[in-house]
């Protein structure tokens, strides 16, 4: 079975919108952020823990599972839901963004990218067939087009071409995509050309794909440019579609980008801020291993309904694991970071039942940037 | 409130002992294997997962504890199990054994032991009441005596007034003692002397500590040595208290000293090996690296409880976790090794009851080593 997406509502203010997805383990609502299991798992968490922060899809790296331990052995497992023992919904990506931050020089041709393996230098070929027949392989609930991620800036000419490119990426994909339980999305490119943003989406819409995903930021541009790139591509999208704008995680990002309408978002920052010590909190992001915490015997926020919060953690412990390279230290503000972000995506489905995202909004950056 | 040793039952064919034993937080029965949090943390396990591997009782090292967070911030935060969130026994080590295999170059007088901060190479001197001071601030429910840890092989001469100092170390630390709601062990020094040991263990006994732990093994000796060294310990401790043989988890050395009288083990082992991929099975240790995982879709073992193998985590799966160095590999196996060591005390308290020690190790031996 493909997905099913059902827009429940539209806020008032904005063009921010409530939704449903069904897949095939389980229904979800939206907005909705993903945590990233790159290696077929959320970095430090169990599956019981993912489900415990309210995670209603987790993303899974393509270009990662092909290197190691290979899609093959996946399959064989039974797909990605029977090798991680993970029975929620995941999305994987096309390979194309770990191409252009990772693979390094490439060689990009209207075949497919030529680049060489990051772990032990062998030359590869990522095509938009063998980006589809992996994904296919994996079995994952969404699989990506695979586009060519631009990065900024670019010139207009450069975009241009590429946005035909992906194009017809997008097509070649889709002729072979073979897999009647996975859906498939299209992914809008065209940098920060509004004409070209609409092109894409147009040409894409006419493939009818599954779903629409943003590519392309999160790539070096300011955020006003990024919010003109998402507003680009979700004023010409179909709004019977889920739409998913992806890499992006920092919180006001989420709000600005839900307002927008955007439905799901994915980012590695939660489980990398947290190995590094990182916790977010309503006032803003906090550094664990500062010394004032060495005998701050309070949770990260009394707020909030996390394992590692409800636990009553304290700030004191949280330091001394990470000072001590301790994994449960990057463990514990890793589950508290990934359901920060999900729990904000939750107070902006409230929000959007409510009509009231601008106030939510303004009190949200009052708090975080202490303005 | 001190610890309750009671032994129920005493094995017909060795003298393997079945006991219980009482401490503030929880009764567990003996013998027990203890799992290492080493950090004020059991490497990669919450405190639920410490509680599902059925461990009756957890080591804390006072050596790394001192160092770092220090023992007053854990005194501030109520003791060491507020610190670490954890409502079950713990045990602190004196940090003598940390001193012999951490810190060098060091200089042993009668003071104590001056050597180097193995972290930023300050000077530093543990003396048995600091070291008893430290762990009547970490509050643990048995502290150890600070004591000389004798490699091997030492001469007599010095293994004979080293024991005479353990001793005054150990009347020592008894003085300054001073937490009503932690017990205290002496513990067995004397190398591979039996009339020495018998001399440590009398003038413990006359002191009268609330158990005795057994040193100086696991340094270099081999197991027919170690198996003497213990038998010359528990041949003359008290049978009303309870015995403690430190830094021993070979599966093998946990049976055949269970069958010399011991009531607890720790070890690092289980973690360590989770962390380089080994894994027990009734079978012998596998790697689970092995290429022959690769597509194996089994869990380690079909008998084994652990939430791992229960969850069936897949070798493959592992495989892959641990060569792509993701912590959950590290975790998972370290649930399932640790659960392991805990569920072969289970079972020699099962043969004890039953009187079938001698039937069990035959057993054990034969799969354990194909023999």
């Amino acid at each position: 079975m493909k997905i099913e997406y059902t827009l429940l509502k539209k806020e008032k203010n904005s063009d921010a919108r409530l939704g449903k997805l069904k897949t095939n383990y389980g229904t979800f609502e939206t907005p909705m952020f993903m945590p990233v299991g790159t290696e077929a798992t959320v970095k430090t968490l169990s599956v019981e823990e993912i489900k415990d922060v309210h995670a209603g899809i987790i993303l899974a790296n393509t270009y990662h599972l092909w290197l190691r331990p290979g899609e093959d052995i996946i399959a064989r497992a039974g797909g990605l839901h029977e090798f991680m023992h993970y029975d929620g919904p995941i999305l994987t990506d096309s390979g194309g963004y770990q191409v252009f931050s990772l693979a390094r020089p490439k060689d990009i041709t209207e075949e497919g990218v030529h680049f060489k393996n990051h772990l032990n230098g062998d030359p590869l070929l990522l095509t938009p067939e063998k980006s589809i027949e992996i994904q296919n392989k994996l079995d994952s609930d969404i699989a990506m087009s695979f586009d060519e991620c631009i990065g900024y800036p670019a010139t207009r000419e450069y975009v241009e071409k590429s946005v035909e490119r992906t194009l017809r990426w997008a097509k070649r994909g889709l002729q072979v995509h073979n897999n009647p339980n996975q859906s498939l999305f299209g992914i809008v490119q065209g940098g920060e050309y509004e004409d070209l943003r609409r092109h894409c989406v147009e040409e894409l819409v006419k493939m009818d794909f599954d779903g629409y995903s943003i590519g392309g930021t999160s790539v070096g541009e300011d955020k006003p440019t990024m919010y003109k790139m998402v507003s680009y591509a979700t004023k010409y999208l179909p709004s019977d579609k889920v739409r998913y704008l992806m890499g992006v995680g920092d919180p006001i990002d989420i709000i600005e980008n839900v307002m927008r309408g955007i439905d799901l978002f994915d980012c590695v920052s939660p489980t990398r801020l947290a190995r590094h010590g990182h916790a977010y909190t309503k006032y803003g992001k906090i550094n664990i291993k500062n010394s004032k915490y060495k005998d701050d015997f309070t949770p990260i926020s009394i707020d909030c309904d996390c394992y590692t919060c409800k636990s009553k953690y304290s700030k004191a412990y949280l330091r001394h694991l990470i000072v001590a390279n301790e994994t449960l230290g990057a463990r514990l503000l890793s589950i508290h970071n990934i359901r920060f972000l999900i729990h904000l995506t939750e107070d902006l489905r409230e929000a959007i039942k409510n009509d009231t995202i601008l106030a939510y909004k303004e009190q949200f950056i009052k708090d975080y940037y202490h303005t």
